[in-house]
C-alpha cells in the first residue's frame, strides 16, 4: 500500500523544514535584539525567499517522484480497460504536495514588489496543511485498522501545526507559535518514518499485527514519545543558537556575524 | 434525488457573489489606498448596498425557483393524503436561501439611518452560512453514500467561510480573511456545479456508480484541486484588479478612477 | 419521559431572558451614548442586580418544580428496593438549574463590595450552558431517535449561546455578542416549547412518530425557522427601543427618561 | 485493571496544584494590587520556581510509582515470551507524568538567565493536559463501557484546562483564565478520585455495574456536581484568601506581609 522509501521521502521533507526552522527563528529572535541596523533583516529575508524556494522545489520533486517512482501513476488516472481509478494514493500525495509548492511560491512572491498582503505566506502554509489533513480524514484505508490509527495521530500533528499557522496570520513573529509550529512540523516528519517502518518495514517481511489491540496501544504511547523528542530537539536547537550567537562573548560574536553577513554586506552595506 | 438544474442554480448563486468579491476587495483595497477624499469611500458604500439588495434579490428568486419550478414544492409542505412531508429538500433549500436573504436586506440596512451595530452584516453573513452547514449536516441521505461524502466536502467550504466572516465581525476590512472567504465561496460555487455533475448529469443516464471506492478518493481529491482552482482565480483577480488600477502609470489611472467614480462625482462631488 | 409542563416550564425559562434581554441590551447601549452624566449606569447597575436575582429566584424555582411536582423525584435518588436509580432526568434538570442558579448569585455579588474579577458573572454563564450542553449530550435517550434529534439540534443553540457569553468575558460589552446570544437564548425558550409539542402533545395523545425519517428533516429545517423568528424578534425589540427613546424627539425623550430613572433619580441624584 | 491506589494517587496529584492554585492566585493579585515595590514579585517568583520544582519532583515521584509498584511494569515493556506489549496502562502514566515534569522544568528555567520566551511555561503546560487527554482519547478500554465513560467525562476537564492554559500563552496573568484552570484542576482530582471508588473500590468487591444505563446518568450528573463543589470551593478560597490579607485592617495587614515577605526581606530588602 504504502511502500518504505515514499514515507521515508514525506518524512524527510517535514523533517528538513522543522529542523531547518528550529535554527532559523531563534536566530532571527537573536539577530533582530543585537542588530539595530537593518542587515538582519536583509539577511532573514534572503533566508525567507530561499526557503520558500526551497519549499517550491522540494514540492515539485516530490511530486514528480509519487508519478514517476516505478510503482507510480505516471500521470495516469483512470484505466479505461477496467472502468476504475488507478494509483490514487500517489495522486493524493501529489495533490498535498501541490498546496505546499503554491505555499512556496507565495513564500517568494511576498518578497517581490507585488506588495501581497502581510500574512498571506502563512495563509497558504496553513490551507496547505489543513488539505493535507482533511486528504487523510477522507482517506479509505479499506479496513486496515492500524494504519487509519497511525494517521488518526498524525491528524493531531498535521491540525495542530495548521492551527499554529493560521494564528501566525493574525500574530505574526510570534516566538511561542513558531516554536510551537516547528515542534509539529518534527513530529509530523519523524512519524512519517515510523509510519514507513511500522507498515512497511525496510528489511521486508510484512508489517506488524494489524489486529493487536497492543499494537495500537503502544503506538499511542510512542507518538508522544516522539512528540518529547521534537519539543527537546527543537529547545536544544534553540538554545545552541542562543549560546552560539550570545553566550560566547561579545568580541568572537561580532565575528561571527560578520561572518554570517557577510554576503550581505558586500552588497547592501 | 437533486436534479442537474438545481445544482447549478446554487452554484451560480456562489459563483457571481465569489467572483464578484474577488474583484470589489482589491478595488476597494486599493481606492482606500489611493485615493485620500472620500469619493472612494462613497463609491464603495454604493457597491455594498448594490450588493446586499443583489443578495436578497438573488435569494428571493432562489426560494421562489425551489418552491416553483416543475418538480418543486408548490408551497405545499404537508400531504394530508398519505400523512407524510412533501419535498422537504425543497423547503430545505428555500430556508437557505431565506438566511441569505435577511443577510442581503442587512448589508443594505447597514447604510440606512438605522445606525445598526457594525459588523451586524458579517454576523448576519457567518449566520446564513452556519445555517446552510448544519442543514446539510442534519440532512438525510438515504444511505447514499456517494451523496453524502460530496455534501461532507462541501462543508469543509462552507464551515470554513462562516468561521472567516464571524471572524470579520472582529477583524472588520481585514484583507487576508475577505481573500479567504472570496476563495470558499467560489470553491462552494464550483463544487455545486460537480456535485450537478456527478449526481445527475445534464446529458441524462444514471450518476456516478455509489457503492465505487475509488470514486470517494477520486472526489476527496478532485476536491481540493477545486479549491487550488478557485485560490489562483482569487489571486489572478486581485493581481490583474492591481495592474489595472496601480500599474498602468498615473496618468492613465486617473482616467480610470473618473470613469469609475463618474456617477458618484455628478451628485456628490 | 418529559412531559409538556416541564418543557413549557424550561421554555419559559429561558423564553424570559432571552426577551428582556432583547430589550435591556438596546436601552443600556442607547442611555450610555445619550447621558453623558451617570444616571444611566446607575440605572442599568440596579437592572443587572435585578437580572441576577430574578436568575437565580426562577433557577430555585426551577428546582423545587423538578422536584415536588407530583411525578417529580422527591428528592429521592437511589431506590434500595430495586437497586437503581430514580427519577434521573428531574435530578438532571436540577443540576442544570443549580448552575444557573449559581450564576445568578455571581450576577449579584458582582456589584457587591467583594469587587469580583470583571467578567467572572459571564464565565459563569457561560459554565451554566457549557453545563446544559454536555448534560443533553450524555444524556440517555433509551434509543428514541426523534427525542436524541431534537436535543441535537437544542446543543446548537445552548453552544453557541455558551461561546457568546465565553467571548463576553474577553469582549465585555460587545454588542454584537449580547445581540447573539439573547437571540440564541429566545431560539432555545421556544426550542423547549416545540420539543414539548413533539413528544407529549398538551392535548392527549402519543408524540409524533419516533421512526419517520419525514419528521427529522421538517424538524431541523423547523429548527432554522425558530431561529429566524428569534432573529427577527431581536431585531424588532432593538428597532422598538430605539424608536421609543430616540426617534420620538428630544423633548418626550426627556420625559422618558426622567420616567426611566425617577427611582434613581430619588436616591442618587 | 486500574487499582484505587493509582488512581488517588493521581487524583491526589491534580488535587494539590488546584488547591494550591485556589490561594497562590488571589495572593498573587492581591499582593500586585497593594504591594507598589517588588517584594511581592519577588515572593511569586520564588512561589512559581518552588510550584515548577514541586511539580518536576512529584512527577518524577509519579513516574517511579507507576513503574515500580508491585503491579508496575518495572520497566518491562515487550515480553519476548509471549510476543505482546505488557503493562501498557501503566506505561501511558509514566508518559503523562513525563510532560507534566517536562512543564515543570520549564517553570522553573523561566526564571533562569536562559530567557525563555514568556508564555513558554503555560505553553508546556497546555502540551501536558492535551497529551494526557489524546491519551485517553485514544486509549483501549476493552468494551467496558463504563470505564470509557468515565473518562470521557474526565476529558472535559483536561481539555478545558488543556485551552486555559493555551490561552494564558497570549493573555498572561489573567485572573478569569487562572481560576477557570484552578477549577478544571480541582475537578479532575476530584474525578480521578471518584473513578477510583467506582471502578475499584477500596473496601474490596467489584466495581460498578458496567451495563447499568442508570449508573452511566448519575456518573454524568455527578461530574457536574463535582465540578459545582470545585468552583464553591476555589471561590471559598478566593473570598478567604482576600479576607485574609485585605479585610482584617490595614494594621494586620502589614503585620502578615511582613511575616509572609520575611524570607525575602531578609536577603533582598
Amino acid at each position: 500500500m504504502s511502500s518504505f522509501k515514499s514515507n521515508a521521502l514525506r518524512g524527510t521533507f517535514f523533517l528538513v523544514f522543522g529542523l531547518g526552522w528550529s535554527v532559523k527563528y531563534p536566530l532571527k529572535y537573536l539577530s533582530r535584539k543585537l542588530n539595530a541596523d537593518n542587515q538582519a533583516s536583509r539577511w532573514i529575508q534572503k533566508l525567507d525567499i530561499l526557503e520558500g524556494a526551497a519549499k517550491a522545489f522540494l514540492a515539485i520533486a516530490g511530486m514528480l517522484a509519487e508519478q514517476f517512482i516505478p510503482d507510480g501513476s505516471h500521470m495516469g488516472l483512470y484505466s479505461g480497460g477496467t472502468y476504475s481509478w488507478e494509483k490514487l494514493t500517489n495522486w493524493q500525495y501529489t495533490t498535498m504536495y501541490l498546496f505546499y509548492g503554491l505555499s512556496g511560491i507565495v513564500d517568494v512572491l511576498a518578497y517581490s514588489p507585488l506588495k501581497l498582503s502581510l500574512g498571506l505566506d502563512r495563509l497558504l502554509l496553513s490551507v496547505a496543511m489543513f488539505t493535507e489533513g482533511f486528504l487523510f480524514c477522507f482517506h479509505d484505508y479499506n479496513n486496515t485498522a492500524l494504519d487509519q490509527h497511525l494517521h488518526s495521530l498524525l491528524l493531531i500533528a498535521i491540525f495542530g501545526g495548521a492551527l499554529c499557522a493560521l494564528m501566525e496570520v493574525f500574530l505574526r513573529d510570534h516566538t511561542i507559535l513558531e516554536f510551537f509550529r516547528t515542534s509539529f512540523f518534527i513530529l509530523q516528519g519523524s512519524w512519517f518514518w515510523q509510519i514507513g517502518f511500522v507498515l512497511s518495514p525496510p528489511w521486508g517481511g510484512p508489517g506488524w499485527d494489524q489486529t493487536d489491540r497492543g499494537n495500537f496501544n503502544f503506538l499511542t504511547m510512542c507518538f508522544f514519545w516522539h512528540y518529547a523528542a521534537a519539543l527537546l530537539v527543537t529547545a536544544a536547537n534553540s538554545v545552541f543558537s542562543y549560546w552560539y550567537v550570545v553566550g560566547r562573548g561579545s568580541g568572537i560574536q561580532t565575528c561571527i556575524y560578520s561572518a554570517i553577513l557577510s554576503g550581505s554586506d558586500e552588497r547592501g552595506g
